[in-house]
């Protein structure tokens, strides 16, 4: 079996280190701009150019070494007639647990409020919120929001969730659709987004979405930047109603130089590394998902390109 | 039925009226310096003075306001010869809990420098930390203990515990006795303190046991900061070997002014809060804990004078 490893940054190396472990006896292929694709059974890639990917129509599927599909779905219909298959977890649902539970402690136990007491040689304590009055929302109901969500039930806090479809989660109060969005954002303290980055959530938390929050809440963003509008944040964070951001993700990647965040303090800004794929697991993945086509068995998460993801 | 409700710090108001809601129909009486104390069944303190510890004889119990038991030990003879139970719990092990992982995760997602780039306006990934690599070790197996154990469990990290007396714990590498104590601190690299302050606890953390842990390690002190010999710890921050602290008590609180621990970025302040006691928590435990005395039945957490927590 041949497998195309590409990497849009070059930085294979490490992944055909990899490839050795976890399919052994597998040959892997590399490609640069201007090559001509030799026959290959499975491409395993990360931002491809047009030209890699007008060379795909016949492998028997690609794999994404992310979860998130939107970077590749954007060239709609340059895209091969084959299965797209994205991470379904790979180690990134437990490090988005732990990246959600860091920002919603820093909020609640006011450790933010600490550190700026602590610089100034400060020694106050502060009143303690109540753990009710701290509803945890989750957007996004997948393998990801799933997890970040029973973790903050087991913090004991309140948890609610909306998906685009209906779901049932046990200990958790779930909202669905457009209708209930409303409803969903005025209940919640805390807004935490895991949604995929489709036609429907780009600019989806928009001013007026923003402020159907209680005044005083907190947004935690660690799917896709384009889902926020930015302007709209910072006005009802300069404004007061929303208390503070934890921000992975942005729209331009690295937030440039003179953006306005990087002058806000209530925005916390961390370099999209929330959850980092991991080579390993998701090699693991991979091999057991191409031993399922290769038997002709369901694969898991294989991008809908009607939905988006 | 009579209590009496004293606090040193002569903030019983709110005790007061939730003693109200918890015990109805119970009389709570005061004391103040020079009164002579009125029959009443139990006490209910925190700091009380030598005056009022004199005139305890006659009471059922006397409930301490908070878990540790040091600040009334150290009056030894003087204390009166009737049971002191201090709190089991009392919503105090999830707040511990939530200040141990919170600081836990900001050394292993290296939060905190990711804190410092944000502030120099800088975006740069940084390596990730390998889970394996970071066991967590908890000094203390009693209820705070575990639940924090369990918790740091929960996010995956290993987990190892160290108690005075043998102790075994589902998941939990467990050590005991000072005869285990290097070994435990051997494969620490982050130790979290929730023991007792004992005469064997007090100054236990010094520089030869510091730098028993391995380099790079972190420590996080939530119960008694008279268990670390401050200069030792900040000797062995200077030198590297000890990478970083998170501390929440310190031999004096609040820490004064002139401390050098205010000049060493890399020991994180806060201002003795990781678990307040909650009062309507506390009432109700406190409220259980009378019925059985008042029935004869075996009542949690009386202090042993002898082992002194």
């Amino acid at each position: 079996m041949r497998i195309l490893l590409y990497r849009g940054d070059g930085q294979v190396g490490a992944w055909a280190e990899d490839v050795a472990h976890a399919l052994p006896g597998v040959a892997t292929i590399g490609w640069q701009e201007g090559d001509t694709l030799p026959a290959c059974d499975y491409a395993v890639l990360w931002n491809p150019s047009p030209a890699l990917l007008a060379q795909l129509g016949t492998v028997k599927a690609v794999f994404l070494m992310g979860a998130g599909a939107d970077a590749i779905l954007k060239f709609g219909d340059a895209l091969p007639p084959v299965p797209i298959v994205r991470l379904g977890d790979a180690g990134m649902a437990r490090q988005m647990a732990e990246y959600v539970a860091y920002a919603t402690l820093r909020y609640f136990r006011r450790f933010d409020e600490y550190e700026e007491q602590r610089r100034h040689g400060l020694w106050a304590p502060l009143p303690v919120y109540a753990r009710e009055e701290f509803t945890v929302g989750v957007m996004g109901l997948g393998k990801l929001g799933l997890h970040v969500a029973a973790t903050m039930r087991g913090f004991g806090f309140p948890v609610r969730g909306w998906s685009r479809t209906p779901k049932e989660v046990a200990g958790v109060d779930c909202f669905a659709g457009m209708d209930q969005l409303d409803d969903f954002l005025r209940g919640t303290r805390v807004l935490v987004s895991l949604l995929p980055l489709t036609a429907e959530t780009s600019n989806l938390l928009d001013r007026r979405r923003l402020a159907t929050l209680p005044r005083g809440a907190y947004l935690i963003n660690v799917a896709r930047g384009a889902q926020v509008a930015e302007p709209d944040l910072l006005a009802l964070i300069r404004a007061g109603h929303i208390a503070g951001a934890t921000l992975d993700v942005f729209r331009n990647e690295p937030l440039p130089a003179p953006h306005p965040f990087w002058d806000e303090p209530r925005i916390t800004i961390t370099p999209h590394i929330s959850a980092v794929t991991l080579r390993a697991d998701a090699l693991r993945q991979i091999a057991d998902k191409i031993a399922a086509f290769e038997a002709g068995q369901p694969v898991d998460d294989i991008v809908d390109r009607n939905l988006g993801y």
